[in-house]
C-alpha cells in the first residue's frame, strides 16, 4: 500500500530544544519546494487531538531560523498515549486530508509516533529534537550543540570570579539519565570533575580528583553535575561539604535556560538538513523512521531502534576528561 | 599636611565584579600619563599585609579591559579588620614607598580603607566595584550593568522554552540586602513579579499578581527572586507550590555566573572614567573618599557617607514594574 | 482646548534601534493599565497615510521585550514630509478615533511629529529611539547602549587575533554626524585612536598617536572610525597605508549589525520607563514634546528643542580616551 | 630509527583560530599526564628560529580553554620556508633537547612541518587549526565551528533591522578559496543566496534567486559572500546595484572578528581530543601526520595528503540552501 503524499502535518513535542524552529522552517520550505502542502499542528499531539492546525507557506516561517523555542509550541500530551486519544487524532488527521506526519521531539515523541503509525498505517518521519542527545541512531540531536554552548558560556562566567583558595563551584546541568551534556560541556568548560549517571555520580572519584587538584596547587575548581530535576546538586554539595569542611562551596543551577537561546549554526544546519530529509524521505516511501545524521550522512532509523536502543557515551571522552583535569 | 604623590598602590577587594580590570587599566595608565608609578597589590588587603606587590606599567594592562574577574585577584581579608593587620600593612606601605592607595570594591573595602586612612593619614580613593549597586554616592557601581545583562540574557533563554499552561519559572539573582539587580533585571526580563528585600519578599503580593496573570490569560510567568546565598529560592518555590498545587514550578539559580563575563561597554567606560578620576583626585588632594558618578559627573564622596548611607531603590521603578506586568 | 485621551496611536519611524519593541510593549501596557486603547500603526508614518493600524492589547506585546527590530516595522516615509501626506494621515487619525500619538524614532521622526502637532492640534509625545544618541534632551537614546555593547563585543573578537607587529585594525562604526557610538565604543574597546566627526577625522592626530604607540612598544592597534555610509573607512585606510607602507592594515565594517540584536537591560529599562512616561504624559496634557531621561529623571522636552539643539559629546571623554591609549 | 619522546615542542602558526588555546592546553596536560615535558615555542616557526621557547607545566595552561587567539602567538614566518631558516630552527630544536613537535595551523603550517620532518627526521604531528575548514583529512578544523557561530550571530543582528522593501544586505565572510564558512554560515543564517568560489561567485544565479524572492513576496534578503581580502564584496554590490537600481543595498564586512571570540564547546572538545591524540600519537610512533577527526574518530593523515588533497564541500548542502531559500 502506498500513499501519494500531498499534505504533511508537522508538530513539535516533548521538551523543547533550540533548532526546532529551524527544523519547522526546513520542513515547510521543503514542502513548498516539492509542491506539497504543509500543515502546522500546535501544542504537539494535543493539537492533533484538538484539531488545532493550519496551513503554512514558505513566508510563514521567515525570520524564525534563529529563534529558540518552537512557534508550534509543545506540551507533553498524555492523551496521545491512550488509544482513545490516538483515535481522535486520526479522525482529525483524515478530516484535514493529511497524508503523513513529521514529528520533532525525543523518545516519548517517537513512542507515540510508532503507535500511531502501526495502528493507522500513517507514514511518519521523526526528527530528533532534544538538548540531551540521548537518542540512538543520530550522532547528535537538534538542540544539543546549542545547549553545550550555553553550558560552557555560563561556566566561563563562573571561572572569571575570584580564585580564592579551596573554592569549589558546583554547576548543575540537565541529564539525569544521560551524561552527554555534562561530559562534553564539562570538558569544554575545563571542569575538574564531571558527575554523570553513567558513572553513578561517583563521589569517591570526585574526592580523589579534588585531592589531586589540591596537591597540584589548584586554587579553585569547577564540578559539573548532571541532573534531571533542578536542585539535586545540593545534596551532592552537602556531602562534599561534610568531607571538606574548609572548602567554600558555591552552587549554580542552570535549569531551563539550557533549553533556550538562539540555536548554534551547527544546530540550524542539522535541523535544516533533517527537515528537508524528512519531507524527501516521506516522498521516497519512508515511514515509522527517524531521520538522523551519522558520520555526516542522512540515515533513516526505525522508530523501534531509536526508542529502544541506547545512545552510549564514548568512554574515550571520560578518559580524556581525566587527562585534561590533571 | 600634604604629601606629594609619586607612587600609588592599587588593589581590588571583596566580591569581584566585571569591569574591575578596566578600572585597574585606567588607574595604571593614568599613573603613566601623569608620570607616577603604579604598584599592583595582589589578593586585596591581604597582599598589603603579605607584601605581595609589583610595579605595573602601561603595557602590563594591555588586553585586559574586556576580561571579567580581576588580574590582581581579590579575597575577603579578615586580617585587615584588626589593628595588627593594618599596622603590618602600613609597614609594607612605607617600605614600598607608596604615597597613596586606590582600592576597588564595596562597603567592606571602604570600611577598611577608612580605618587605614584615619590611623595612618594615608591618602586613599575608593572605586565602587560590585554587581549589587548597593553603594551610596554613585548612580551605578562597576559591574552592575554587566550583571543586569547577564540576568536578562539568562531569562531570555528561559522565556524561549515551551509555554505550557500554569508554568512558573523562578530565577534567583543576587541581592539578599538590596533589590537593584532583581528589580532592574526583572523589568528588563519582563518578569511577572519581582521579590526583593525592600518589599520583604511579599508572597501575598506575588499570589495576587499570579492570580491577575491567570485572569489575563498568561500561560506562563517568570518570577525573579533576590537572594544572597544560593538556593533560598527553593523555600519560596515550596510555599508557592503549596498555594498553587497545579502549577508547574521550575527553578534556576544563577549564582556566581552573575559575577563574571566580559564587562558591558557602560561598565568599561564607567571604570575607565573612575580610574582616571581616582588618580587625578589623589593628585588634587582628595583622600578618604570614593570616586563615584552622579548625573554623568564625577563626584567624590567621603567614605563615611559611602559606607553609612543607603543607596535606596527608586519606588517609581516598582510602580512601573507593576504596570508592565499587567 | 483639551482632549480627553482614550485612544492612542503608536508608531516607530526612521532607522530602527534595539529596545523599540520594549518601548512598544510599555506604551501598550501603560494604555491597558490606564484603561486606554492602544492602536499600533505599521511602517511608521506610512501606515498612518495608508490606514494600516490595529488595536493592541496587553497580550499582543508579550515576548517582544527582548527582540531587536520593531514589530510595527519602520520605513523612512517621504510622504509625511509633504502637506498632502499629513492631511491624508490626519483623515485616518480622525477616522480611527485616535486622540493622540506616541512616535518612536529620531530627529526626522520628531520633525514630522512637530509639523503634524502644529497643523492639526494633535497631542503627540515622542520617544528617542536611535543607536546614534544624537538627540538633544535625553542623556541616552533607546538602542544606544545596546549598539555600544555590539561594537565592543565585535572589537573584543578582533583583539583576540594574532598580535603581529605593525598591524592596524580599522573598525568602522555608525555615526557620520555624531561620534557618540565611536567615542564611547572606542573607549570601551580600548582603541588606540578614535576618528569622529567632532574632531574632523583628524589624521594627523592619528599619525601622532600611532607613532607614540610604536614608541611605547605596542604590537598592534585598533582604530575606530565613525561613518554614516558603509565603507568610508577604506578611504582613510588608504591614506594611512600611504603614510605607513610597512603596516599591515585590516578593515571591518560593522554596518547594520549595529542596529540589531537583543536590547541590553539598560535599553529595556529605559524604553520601559519612557513608554510609560509617554502615556502618562499625554494623560497629563503634554504635547509636542519628547520624553527623555536626564540625570535619572523623566523630562519632557519640546520637539523644537529636541530637533534643533545639538547633543554635544563630552570633551572630557576625548581627554580620557587619550590618557587610556598611552 | 626510533626516538624515545621525552620533550615535545609546541607552536601555533598561520592565521589564528578560536580553540588554539584549548589545543595548547590539551597538549601540555597530555604531556604532564604521560610524564613528558612540554615546551611552548612563541610566534610560530619564528620562535624556533629565534630560540623563543620555555617549558610549560599543567598549571601554565589554566584558564585559557575559553580564550580566543593563542597564548603562544602566531606569525606567518617566511624564514622557515627557506633551508637556512629550517637549519637554524633545527639547531635550536637540538639545543633544547626537543624530541618532537606539535604544530597547530593550516596548509602552510603543515607544508613547513613536512619539510622539517623530511630534512631532519623530526617526529611531528600537526593539528588542523583554521576557521576556513579547508584542510583535507578532518571533517572539521579547530575554529571553524566558532567562526560559523560568529557569522550567524552577526547576521541575526542584521536580520533584526527594518524590513523595507527591496533592501539587500550583503555580508562578506572569509573564504576566498573555500566556501565552507559562507555555505554553512549562510544556511544557518537563512541567507537568500550564497556566493562561493566553488560556484565561481555566479551573479546570474544570484539575479535569478533575487527575482524569485521578489516574486515570492520577500521584502528583504541577505546575501553571503565569501572573500579572502576585506572589501571584495563592494565590487559585487556595485554590479548588483547596476542590475537593480531601485534596490537599497547595505554592506557589512565581518573581517577579522571572525577569527576571534571564545571558542564554541564543539571547538574546545575537538581541540582537546586532538591535542591529547597528538601527544599519544607521537608516543605511538606517528610522524609527519596531521591528527584529524573523521566520523567521530581520531585519524592520522600524512602531511602530504593533508596539504595536497582538497577538502571538498558537499554539493548536497548547496542543493539544500536553494530549497531553504524558496
Amino acid at each position: 500500500m502506498t500513499t501519494t503524499i500531498r499534505k504533511i502535518g508537522l508538530l513539535t513535542s516533548g521538551g523543547d530544544a533550540p533548532g526546532m524552529n529551524a527544523a519547522i522552517r526546513a520542513v515547510v520550505r521543503a514542502c513548498a519546494y516539492h509542491g506539497l502542502t504543509a500543515v502546522g499542528i500546535e501544542q504537539g499531539y494535543q493539537g492533533l487531538i484538538d484539531n488545532q492546525m493550519y496551513e503554512m507557506g514558505a513566508r510563514d516561517v521567515k525570520n524564525i531560523i534563529h529563534r529558540g523555542g518552537t512557534i508550534l509550541k509543545t506540551v507533553r500530551c498524555k492523551g496521545f498515549y491512550e488509544a482513545a486519544g490516538r483515535a481522535q487524532a486520526y479522525q482529525y488527521f483524515v478530516q484535514n486530508q493529511l497524508d503523513a506526519l513529521v514529528v520533532i521531539g525525543g523518545d516519548g515523541t517517537f513512542t507515540g509516533a510508532m503507535l500511531f503509525a502501526e495502528e493507522f498505517g500513517v507514514p511518519i518521519v521523526g526528527l530528533p529534537g532534544t538538548i540531551d542527545n540521548d537518542i540512538f541512531g543520530t550522532d547528535t540531536t537538534i538542540g544539543y550543540d546549542t545547549a553545550l554552548n550555553t553550558v560552557v558560556d555560563a561556566i566561563d562566567k563562573i571561572r572569571d570570579t575570584a580564585t580564592s583558595h579551596n573554592r569549589l563551584f558546583f554547576v548543575e546541568v540537565m541529564g539525569r539519565d544521560s551524561g552527554f551534556l555534562a561530559l562534553n560541556g564539562g570538558i569544554g568548560a575545563g571542569a575538574q570533575d564531571i558527575l554523570i549517571p553513567e558513572e553513578h555520580f561517583d563521589l569517591n572519584k570526585l574526592f580523589a580528583s579534588l585531592d589531586r587538584g589540591y596537591q597540584a596547587g589548584k586554587s579553585s575548581s569547577i564540578i559539573v553535575v548532571a541532573e534531571g530535576e533542578e536542585g539535586g546538586v545540593y545534596e551532592i554539595a552537602k556531602r562534599v561539604r561534610e568531607h571538606y569542611p574548609n572548602y567554600d562551596l558555591r552552587v549554580t543551577v542552570l535549569g531551563h535556560l539550557q533549553r533556550g537561546g538562539a540555536p548554534s549554526c551547527a544546530d540550524r544546519v542539522l535541523a535544516s538538513r533533517l527537515g528537508v530529509a524528512a519531507v524527501e524521505g516521506l516522498l521516497a516511501g519512508q515511514s515509522a523512521v527517524m531521520a538522523g545524521m551519522r558520520d555526516g550522512r542522512i540515515v533513516f532509523v526505525p522508530f523501534s531502534d531509536a526508542v529502544k536502543k541506547e545512545h552510549v557515551i564514548d568512554n574515550e571522552l571520560i578518559r580524556i576528561s581525566d587527562i585534561l583535569a590533571i
